[in-house]
């Protein structure tokens, strides 16, 4: 299917800053084939009317664990070790199986969706059914291979989680739609074989490596008081601070760290709501930007955020930002934007094929709309869309030129029936824990 | 007209913490006349189901500057200073006007409607304009008697400011949608004559005091510079430190500022989001609740935020105050739910008719729809309305007893008609702003 999509605004983000007034993508085979003047476009194709849109690139969720979703709210309010220990570890225990991720993923995926986000970052057990969930829904997906250093549901040691993570790597390699990383858990969750291990495979097979680094100021006393030694030293140590790392929240850095980072070519993936929430501390965003440090931004899950919305993600980077830098100028509109989209396909290694509107990428496009009273007058589009725009602006997505999401409805999947499973999901946990 | 209001939930705010399920509201003449068990409700009157919903006391917006919409998005990612002096100043001496009041009002009004504000707090000039818009809508308003030590538009020097606010006061006396407050601008932008003026017209009159206080470091260390003295101390010298005070912002404040505020019986109106944009520093807030004021929020002007939404502003306010504090148990989910509504309502010494649902109160009510797939499941409906729900989940808005939001749509007024108006205004400035 050919369509041209005509929009008041185009926002490629490649090249940076630029904004197209009154402009035509056209999209051909699942591929962006021509960005043009809207009055110098003729041709066949099924012309979409987006006057007073804008068009963005579909955004990228850079972390998450999609399953989770089904856990929105259960225990909020409470610090992260608590959190985790006494509530989100032991509903896991009890919960965590195929069809929890199977209808958890489809619930996420499906708010994903509705909210521009085109491509997730995932990290949870059952990545095969986490992969044929985000299929059936039409969103690109970033299959974690979780590493953890407990048993679970989905495996009982470190050779069985390596052994079912490559088996998905191996099921999807040459896949459109999903791809895969190795996801270690956390430094204090895994032991140096294991990352070792990872750290081998991810050069040899070319795979990224997304793990939670320095989250909090007490994961990081924990492991100098028990090791002597930072968790980002060891991961050093241990050969993992290479272009193909994700490091997630690293709210506690030092300023030979953050060298270090930029030396080595990681990328961030920054999840300020999550942050906040758990009280783990502020990630030094303007500082890594100044570093040249590729920071891309995650929502994290459900259970600490509480939701899949990237556009609400963006606001709270940019103010949080500033917040923290003491400069308004920090983390200007712009500049999240980039982190959303293009910053967050180079942290997968994706950046050829998505991030950006040009030709010859995928066509996974988002159109906003910004004639609404909540978005009026328009002055700048991009301050528009990170600062004013919700989800509830989101009417049109594209995901590899397949329209998934049209005038604010998913077109792959009946929302009733995952609300009908969120419901059932509901209860069962609800009555379980008592 | 009598209503009964069916929800699946109606979170009254007062007592505090409790949650009624399948509880009905019915009003009736403006009030709200009884909060009954569903399952025990009969009698008369036209029954709205909302099932699935919560049903929570209107918003207030304890601080905003609603005309102000029209420059939402005009100046961002700037310091305050320049932020002020070089565009919003600039642009209010060009196009503040009773026409840019009166339709900027209506934007704001019509925004915050939508998202469920039913009062909210305002400072600008042409304040008779700004009362007219919200009577058109159908909100709420405390309006600003603005005093400001320079000339514009609306008064050239501190008498015309007092003789032109008294009569909006006046005219407004016993009106039952529109209260006044004296709206001294900030503490470094009006003299002491006029302060004083303020204090002796507040405590005669029994009418709130509304004003910018200790914004910025800036702000505070320029004051002891120039005059030897912190601006609140010089409040505090002139008898405005009582419990009519509205002060705003408060993101610099010592230990004994905080107990002299404990002390006094001052109310804090906080902005988190404007607050970050502008980096003007982080509002104490867990400490603040902890000595026992008064804490309210508002969203500020949408050229500071960009938006007029509530919802929006108390999942910030949670997740910010939790990471000031660095305690994720601070700034609970019902914590902010209580501080944009009955603390709001407090603040502007309406909390005998406003801020809870309880018979005998004035029926300002919002039911917030939770079956959706950005709300499922709902293990807690609190911790959705804060973390999960936005403007988008707002379906019925009543004020006074009066239905102003149907199904998502204003009642009151033609959406496209304030459309229209905002984006010619948007045309005007940006074509005379070069």
């Amino acid at each position: 299917m050919k369509y041209a999509i005509h929009a008041s605004w185009v926002i490629p983000v490649r090249p940076s800053g630029v904004t197209l007034k009154d402009h035509t993508v056209v999209i051909e085979g699942g591929d962006i084939e021509a960005i043009v003047p809207t009055a110098d476009w003729h041709g066949d194709a099924v012309e979409v009317d987006c006057r007073g849109h804008a068009v963005i690139p579909g955004l990228i969720n850079a972390h998450t664990h999609a399953a989770m979703n089904l856990y929105r709210g259960l225990a909020d309010d409470l610090p992260l070790k608590t959190w985790l220990e006494e509530h989100i570890w032991p509903a896991e225990a009890m919960f965590a199986g195929q069809d929890f991720v199977r209808e958890g993923t489809r619930l996420a995926a499906a708010e994903m969706l509705l909210s521009g986000t085109t491509c997730f970052n995932d990290m949870y057990f059952f990545g095969d059914d986490a992969a044929a969930a985000a299929l059936e829904t039409g969103i690109r997906a970033s299959i974690g291979m979780i590493i953890i250093g407990f048993p679970s549901a989905w495996a009982t040691d470190a050779d069985e989680y390596f052994r079912k993570g490559q088996a998905i790597h191996d099921q999807y390699r040459s896949h459109p739609m999903v791809t895969t990383t190795f996801a270690p858990h956390a430094p204090y969750t895994v032991d140096d074989a294991s990352l070792s291990r990872v750290a081998t495979l991810s050069a040899e097979l070319e795979v990224p490596v997304h793990i939670h680094v320095h989250e909090t100021a007490h994961e990081v006393e924990q492991a100098v008081h028990e090791h002597g030694e930072r968790p980002l030293s060891r991961l050093d140590r241990l050969g993992l601070l290479t272009p193909q790392l994700i490091a997630v929240h690293m709210t506690q850095l030092s300023d030979n760290e953050i060298e270090r980072l930029s030396e080595t070519g990681v990328s961030i993936a920054h999840c300020p709501e999550s942050n906040l929430k758990l009280a783990s501390g502020f990630c030094p965003v303007a500082r890594l930007l100044d570093a040249g440090i590729n920071i891309a931004l995650g929502t994290d899950s459900a259970a600490s955020n509480n939701d899949q919305d990237m556009l609400g993600e963006m606001k709270t980077a940019a103010l949080l930002g500033k917040g923290v830098a003491g400069d308004a100028t920090a983390l200007s509109a712009g500049t999240v934007l980039e982190m959303a989209t293009i910053n967050g396909a180079r942290a997968l290694g994706c950046d050829d094929r998505l991030g950006s509107i040009e030709a010859g990428k995928a066509a996974d496009l988002v159109a906003i709309d910004l004639a609404r009273l909540t978005t009026q007058p328009v002055f700048d589009p991009v301050s528009q869309i990170v600062y004013s725009a919700g989800r509830d602006h989101v009417r049109h997505v594209w995901v590899g030129g397949r329209q998934v999401v049209e005038n604010g409805n998913l077109t792959t999947i009946e929302s009733d029936d995952i609300l009908a499973d969120a419901r059932t999901w509901g209860a069962r946990i609800a009555s379980q824990r008592g």
